[in-house]
């Protein structure tokens, strides 16, 4: 039996100002804060001891975790980063107003690119200003491997790798594992772990900076699901 | 050539108080929380990109790391944390008064104990209430490697093995790093690269929260030395 906690990072700036963000490296905002730190309170209430942690390369998700770990006193646990746990890349939406945008391409394709399952946003290309490919952050990275924008579809595809050789050995070792990220790359773990259908996914969602508590038995099969 | 930088974690509420630190888990002070903003400043303005980051496993250190992280804009760096950095464990006069030690065990003998390079402490067994043995996050390492007790040249044989280990080969490949610990710890690795005598390591003294780089050539040989 091994504990897997989810966390959605708390509130970015960029929440705030409606704006499309994905790769961007915006920060939390002080209500992202305090939702992170409000977070690392319930899990030390709740007795939960981590043996490894998780996040993206991304401030919000790296801040929101380490605000998680201190205020549960294990600050200590051991963490890896991977571009692999990265919110969706949102492409050239990055950066405009989700008001400007439905205002620019119509409210209904705006709808289609955030709540279609597999349809591409416009892509960005490497040559780009906002390209990943200009991030000393993805420097280690094939290029062919940075994404110009994804769907949820390509994101579950990137983010299932990481889940297979990383988290899923740990958990399977009886280890208790947290992974702080962002609203789509758990809610493709969610979808693989729950087997949600590809229709039903888009109308999860996670509420910033509430820790999301599975116990899994030794073939990883969800035993309990609490919210904290 | 690399870029090798060293930070000693900001002032704790411990060194605030007077009391021998050691392994005991106490955080940065507010004075040692802006000493580590001001350092991640300074990275800043020199411009230095790290590629990897060391910390051990005390929350000071980590605090510490990531405050220089933050404030350097590279808060996604990859981190390894390891007991190995740890601070010289203090044995018995962990928590202890130094005055009240001074009182208790003379003036002279507290002194032999903090400056002598290989007089170890009064040691703790496995079975005191402060041990590490009984805390959870040792819980992987051998028993018979957890310390009772540590003069510096204990400490530097336990800290030696992570720097030809971790640090050195990432610096073989040209990669920039930064290790942020104690002043042990930190005292053991400078006398280690600087070959600094047994004699006269005592008498060096790192200042908290301000970054130390140096240059190293491909052999490892220190090119420059500066304090920002």
């Amino acid at each position: 039996m091994a504990k897997l906690v989810f966390i959605r990072h708390g509130q970015s700036e960029w929440n705030l100002s409606n704006l499309f963000t994905g790769w961007v490296d915006v920060n939390l905002s002080e209500q992202g804060v305090a939702e992170a730190q409000a977070a690392g309170e319930k899990i030390k209430a709740a007795g939960i001891e981590f043996d490894q942690a998780y996040t993206s390369v991304l401030t919000r998700a790296i801040k929101t975790l380490h605000y998680a770990l201190e205020g549960s006193d294990q600050l200590w646990v051991p963490e890896i980063k991977s571009w692999r746990l990265n919110e969706r890349h949102y492409g050239a939406l990055q950066g405009q107003n989700k008001a400007e945008a439905a205002a620019q391409f119509g409210e209904d394709q705006v709808l289609v690119w955030r709540r279609s399952y597999d349809t591409l946003p416009p892509l960005l290309s490497a040559s780009d200003e906002g390209s990943a490919a200009n991030d000393r952050r993805y420097a280690d990275l094939d290029p062919k491997a940075i994404p110009g924008g994804e769907n949820l579809k390509v994101t579950l595809e990137r983010v299932i790798p990481f889940w297979e050789d990383e988290i899923a050995p740990k958990l399977l070792e009886g280890k208790n594992v947290i992974v702080a990220a962002h609203g789509n790359s758990l809610r493709a773990l969610t979808k693989y772990i729950e087997n949600i259908s590809d229709a039903d996914i888009m109308g999860v969602e996670m509420a910033t900076g509430e820790p999301v508590v599975y116990d899994l038995d030794d073939k990883l099969n969800i035993v309990s699901k609490i919210k904290l």
